[in-house]
C-alpha cells in the first residue's frame, strides 16, 4: 500500500477502503507518511467529501491511534457533553454538577479556549488552587469514588487527531465537515465515552456560521455514533448572541455558580437544564426526557447540583470557599458600564465580535502561548428582543486598563444594532438530532 | 502576505493575483513555504483549476525563479520545440538539423527518458563520446558558431519547477492541465525561447490519454505563450501506436539517421517535416507554411540536413564515423524477430505496452537511478491498418538475452489486435493550435 495511491483514490473522488484509512492514520502517527502527503490528502477530502462509512473509519482509526480510556470498571456508562465552541459557554460547569447529582458519574475531560471560543479548564482555573491536569489514576479515582471529575485532555489520546489537525490549521484544511466530525468524535471515543450529548453551536460566534452546515455536521456525527455503536445526540443551539451573561472567565465561573444556586437567568438555566435532561436519558437514568428533566430541576431546587461543584473544586486542590462567596474573586481594575446610545430593540448582539472584545482584553489567546487573565471580560444585560432605552446600561466591561476598556466598549457597541419595530428574541435551541 | 491564506483562496476557487503567485514561487525556492502547505496548495489547484491568467503568472514566476537564458545577442530568435513525451518520439533528432541546415539556429536543451517515454539525450548518446552535460558558455558558442547545439537542461533554470514537480509525483498532484502547461512553459521560456512549437502526443503512448484533454492543454499552452508575449503553435499528433518503426536508444538513433539520409519511413519523414515547417515559419524563415515546408524538404533531399547532424556530433566530441555507417553501434546480443500469429488487419499495435517492454528490456528507467542499455528495443514492422498475414514478421525485438527477449515478445503480441474488416491508418496529426 502506498500513500500516493490513496490520495490519488480521494482526488479521483472514490471511496477509501477502512484499511486504506487505517494505513494512512497510522502513517500519520509514527510518520512514516511524510506531511505534504498528509495535507495534500486533507485537501482531497476536503474538497471531495468522504462518505459516513469513511468518516466513521477515520474516526475509529484517530481513536485508536493512542491510547483509549476503558472505563467499563469504573462507571456503568461513560456518558459525555461536547461543545462545538462559542461565546459566553459555560454550560459544563453547571450541567456536569447537575447530572452527577442525580446518579450518573460524569468524567470530563475539556480543552483551553483558542481565538473567540472559551475554555472550560480556563473559567475553572479561576478558583486558586484548581488542578486539571490529573493523571489517569486521578482521574479513574475521582470519577469512581466521587462521581464527578474536570481534567484536561491527554495528550496521549488520539494522537492522529493532533497531529492532523495541527497540519490542517496551516494548510486551509480546517474547515471540512467530515474532518471536524471525526476530530470531535475520535476525541470522545477514545476518552472512553459510550454516550455522548453534542451541544452543536450555530451562528456568528460559532465554527458553524449557519443552520444548514451545522445541521450537515451533526447528522453526520451522529451516525459516526450509530457505525461505530455509541450513543449519540445532538443539540443545535444558539450562537448568534453570547450565552448567558458573563463572557470572560471568572465572570462566567461566577454565573455557572449562580445559576447552581438557582439566581441564574431564565435562558441559561433552562439551555443547562435541556442538555443535562438528555444526558440523564442517554445515561439510562429516566425512561423519557420528561422524567429526566423533572430530575435535573429536582438537584438545581435542592441545592445538591451546588454541593456536586463544590465538592469538585475540593476533590481537585482548589479553595472551594470562592464557590460559596464570589466576592473572594479579585476584581478586574476598572469596572465600567456601557450605555445604549439609543432607543430600540436590539436586533443584533454580535456574539463574534464580543467574543473577540474579550479575547483582545486579555480572556483569551490569539496563539496557543499567550497567557490570560481570568479577571477581565464583558456582561452582556440585554440580548436581541429586548426594548433598550438611551442610557440602559447594556454591557459591563471588566478591563486591566482604561485603553482596554475603551476599546471593548467601541466593540460591544458595533456589535448591536437596533430597530423600531419589536424583534423575536433567538430560540435557544434550533433541532435536536437523534439517531434512527 | 502568508501561504496559508493563499491555499485556502485556491481552496474557494478564487482567482489569486500575480503578487500572490509570485511569493508563493518565491517561498517554494527559498523553503520558507513548506512542502506540506506547497503540496496542499497543489491539490487545491488540481481539483479547482487555474485561470489562464494564474497559470501564466505561475509559468513566469517559475520560469523566472532561477537563471534565464538570454540568447538575445545570439541567434536573431531562439525557436524551441518540445514533444510531451511517447514512445519513439526521435523527432527532435531529425527536425534539429533540418532546421538548422534552413538558417535558422536551434539551441535545444533536452531531458532524460523516465517510464514509458524515451529521452533525446539517452539517444544521441549511443554514440561513444557524445558529450551532452555542456556548459553554459559552450551551448551559446555553439549555437552562435554552428547554428546547432543539443544538452542536458541545466539544474539552475527554473528550480521551482523541479522542487513542485518533485513534490506533485508524491503526492498525486502531477494531473492538473494547468500546471503541466505551467511546467512545460516555465522551462521553455527560462531557457530562452522566444518562440515554441509544442509537440503534444494524444494516445495510449501519451501523458494525455484522449483528444479532449490533449486540445485543452495544447490551448492552455498557446495562451500563456499569448499572454507572455511568445509565439506558439501546437500539433496535436497520434500517440496510440509509437512514432516511425525505432524504440529504443540506438535503434531510434539509426531511424533519425537514415530519415535524414532520405531513407525514412514516409509517415516518419512526413511528421518531421510539418514539424521542422512548423519551427521555420515560426522563426520568420518564411512567409507561410507551404514556403516552409519546400524550405526543409530541399534540405532533406540535399543532404544538408544529415551533413548538420553529423556536424553537431563532431562538435559534441562524439564519434561521426557512426553517423556514417550505422553498422558500428554494436548489436544487441539476440536480435529476432516476432511473427503474427493470425491474418488481418492490425487495430492496435498499442504505444504504452511496447514503450513499458522496452524500459523492461533496458532501454529505459523506471527509476532515475536506472542505468539504460543502449543496444536493446524493438523496431515495429507494421502499424495499425496494415493487412497482415499469419507468420509475417510483425517486430523485431534486440535484447540484452533469451528471457529478456520473450518477455518482450510476449508483451508486444499482446499490444496489437487483429480484425477481420479493414481498418484506417491513425493520422498523424489531429489539429494545430494556433495563436489568435
Amino acid at each position: 500500500m502506498r500513500a500516493v495511491d490513496i490520495i490519488i483514490k480521494k482526488r479521483d473522488r472514490k471511496e477509501m477502503t477502512r484499511e486504506e484509512i487505517e494505513f494512512f492514520v497510522r502513517g500519520i502517527v509514527n510518520g512514516e507518511i511524510p506531511d505534504y502527503q498528509v495535507s495534500a490528502w486533507a485537501m482531497a477530502v476536503l474538497l471531495n467529501g468522504m462518505s459516513d462509512q469513511e468518516t466513521t473509519d477515520l474516526t475509529l482509526a484517530m481513536a485508536y491511534s493512542g491510547e483509549v480510556l476503558d472505563l467499563s470498571g469504573i462507571v456503568p456508562m461513560e456518558v459525555d457533553k461536547h461543545s462545538t465552541g462559542g461565546v459566553g459557554d459555560k454550560t459544563t460547569l453547571v450541567v456536569e454538577p447537575l447530572v452527577s447529582a442525580c446518579g450518573l458519574p460524569v468524567g470530563k475531560m475539556s480543552g483551553r479556549g483558542l481565538g473567540f471560543t472559551g475554555g472550560t479548564l480556563d473559567k475553572i482555573e479561576s478558583i486558586p488552587g484548581m488542578r486539571t491536569n490529573l493523571t489517569q489514576e486521578e482521574f479513574k479515582r475521582l470519577l469512581r469514588d466521587e462521581g464527578l471529575v474536570l481534567a484536561g485532555q491527554s495528550g496521549d489520546l488520539a494522537p492522529a487527531d493532533g497531529k492532523l489537525y495541527a497540519l490542517r490549521d496551516v494548510t486551509g484544511t480546517v474547515q471540512s465537515i467530515p474532518l471536524i466530525a471525526s476530530s470531535v468524535m475520535s476525541k470522545k471515543i477514545a476518552g472512553g465515552a459510550q454516550g455522548i450529548v453534542l451541544d452543536v453551536k450555530v451562528g456568528s460566534g460559532a465554527f458553524m456560521k449557519n443552520l444548514e452546515e451545522a445541521r450537515q455536521l451533526s447528522r453526520l456525527m451522529v451516525t459516526i455514533g450509530t457505525l461505530s455503536g455509541r450513543k449519540v445526540v445532538a443539540l443545535l443551539s444558539d450562537m448568534n448572541q453570547p450565552l448567558g451573561r458573563a463572557v470572560g472567565n471568572a465572570l462566567e465561573l461566577v454565573e455557572a455558580i449562580d445559576t447552581l444556586k438557582g439566581r441564574g437567568t431564565a435562558d441559561f438555566t433552562e439551555h443547562c437544564l435541556v442538555v443535562a435532561s438528555h444526558m440523564l436519558l442517554i445515561g439510562e437514568k429516566a425512561q423519557n426526557l420528561d422524567a429526566a428533566r423533572k430530575m435535573a430541576e429536582a438537584v438545581l431546587a435542592d441545592g445538591s447540583g451546588f454541593e456536586k461543584l463544590k465538592q469538585l473544586v475540593k476533590n481537585q486542590g482548589g479553595d472551594a470557599a470562592y464557590v460559596d462567596d464570589c466576592a473572594l474573586f479579585p476584581p478586574a481594575p476598572i469596572i465600567r458600564g456601557v450605555q445604549s446610545p439609543q432607543k430600540g430593540y436590539l436586533s443584533r448582539v454580535d456574539a463574534l465580535e464580543i467574543g473577540e472584545a474579550s479575547v483582545n482584553m486579555g480572556a483569551g489567546r490569539n496563539k496557543k502561548e499567550d497567557t490570560i487573565d481570568h479577571r477581565v471580560g464583558i456582561i452582556v444585560h440585554h440580548k436581541v428582543g429586548d426594548l433598550v432605552h438611551t442610557g440602559d446600561e447594556l454591557f459591563t466591561i471588566h478591563a486591566r486598563d482604561e485603553s482596554s476598556w475603551q476599546m471593548a466598549a467601541n466593540s460591544v457597541l458595533s456589535a448591536c444594532r437596533w430597530q423600531e419595530q419589536p424583534c423575536e428574541p433567538l430560540p435557544l435551541f434550533y433541532e435536536v438530532i437523534k439517531q434512527k
